[in-house]
């Protein structure tokens, strides 16, 4: 039988593994998924992709018509699927591996460099204060989905920080930034009036994460609005309530180094 | 002024990335710190280091003599300390990048696969039901330090997931392994008798994440106590109260792919 790779490519170009090129020079055909990521490709991995039979995913094929285009490649060989970041942070994906396993294929993860926790950990934060991520989305239709509120109000209560993915569907050119993300949060407050997410909070913004551009920002929230931030993808990390000296320090430093909109 | 690498190596060998090879090769000297992890070097990466000053890091280097030896390697050229894993998952290597910002160094920290979040994705549980993560130690002197217990009931309660690391410290030998953790569990239970741990209560053993002989098992408490697993370094996942079906199916998949115990 035929083995299925889901293949993360990791943050940027040069930080794909040695593994990933391996396992996508063994393989038939590729399959680039495209959607829940920006996915960057090394001069390398082109350079191996010329000699195969490319095809993009896009979220319809994957969810809606169940990979089938995916299977019927695996009748001829072996598969990868590229994914930016890590494969298995999307859930979209473990579905395909549980209908692959169903179906008798073996499967191989090869795990890729994600923004969770990296997005932490690059600002200078610790791990063991990393509370639940949530993913912010924009209203639809008027309303606002406010649980990210509640998950950092509950991580606020133990001291955690808060990663905020931001909404990003690259089919539909959905790029949610860092001011948009601050402005949905404060409509929460003025709704929910909690003071969870008051102006003069803190929290970090993170631009390109792992590029040369990489953008690393500590400031109030409303600062943070202010900011002309345009490197993609973004993420905002809530810094829970006390930070540890330690942070401190390293977020001034990571701040100096990477808040090039300060500058 | 001179450069400092700070590069994780990832969980295996060929789980490096580019970048940190190109960032290898381009050092004067190198420095390996192998006390808060398991590093396995790539052939590749053996052979760059065959023309470069290679010194090893003891904690005692790091933590009581400030990095000394590293300092001063840096007022001859760059310097790249090679740390197993992700680098910033250590407070002890921030410590270094905000002391080497300080004396007017330039830092760069190329981000490796870690044991977080690739513990509980590569077992097939959700990034959104990660709970705060929490190192599992010894009892020292007889005193079992319980913390950990909290954070387990206080994820509970959030359905969310406990990653356990377990405590290593290469230096000294040691290396807690699932069994060992699962009893001080027990122990835990025995004297707060909450009910958060029983023997019943379902986790995930996973051993030598990303190598070729990597361990997921998904059982009770109980059995995972039982299984024979050597492959180190070893992680325990508590998993939620309660699991989404998705997470059901991808832990029976992973399961059975990967917990070579029970075969």
């Amino acid at each position: 039988m035929s083995k299925l790779y889901i293949i993360g490519t990791g943050l940027a170009p040069d930080l794909i593994t040695l593994r990933a090129i391996e396992a996508l020079k063994s393989v038939k055909s590729v399959f680039i998924e495209q959607y829940t990521g920006l996915l960057m490709l090394n001069e390398n991995i082109k350079e191996i992709l010329k000699d195969k039979e490319v095809r993009r995913l896009s979220r319809r094929d994957l969810e809606d018509l169940g990979g089938k285009e995916i299977f019927d490649s695996l009748k001829d060989g072996d598969v990868a699927i590229l994914v930016p970041g890590d494969p298995l942070v999307a859930t979209t994906h473990t579905s395909i591996i549980v209908e692959a396993y169903k179906r008798g294929y073996k499967v191989e993860v090869v795990p890729g460099i994600s923004i969770i926790p990296n997005a932490l950990t690059m600002a200078g934060l610790m791990i063991y204060k990393m509370g639940k991520p949530v993913t912010l989305v924009y209203p639809k239709e008027g309303i606002i989905y406010d649980y990210p509120y509640d998950v950092i109000k509950d991580n606020d209560s133990r001291n955690l920080h808060t990663v905020l993915l931001l909404e990003l569907d690259m089919e539909r050119n959905v790029i949610m930034k860092v001011n948009e993300a601050v402005n949905i949060l404060f409509m929460m407050e003025d709704i929910r009036k909690e003071g969870v997410v008051k102006p003069t909070r803190k929290g970090v913004a993170v631009a390109a994460l792992g590029s040369k551009n990489q953008i690393i920002c500590f400031n109030t929230l409303e600062n943070l609005k202010k900011l002309p931030i345009n490197e993609i993808p973004q993420t905002l990390i809530i810094t829970s309530p006390k930070l540890h000296f330690m942070e401190e320090e390293m977020l001034k430093v990571m701040n100096n180094e990477y808040c090039k909109p300060l500058k």
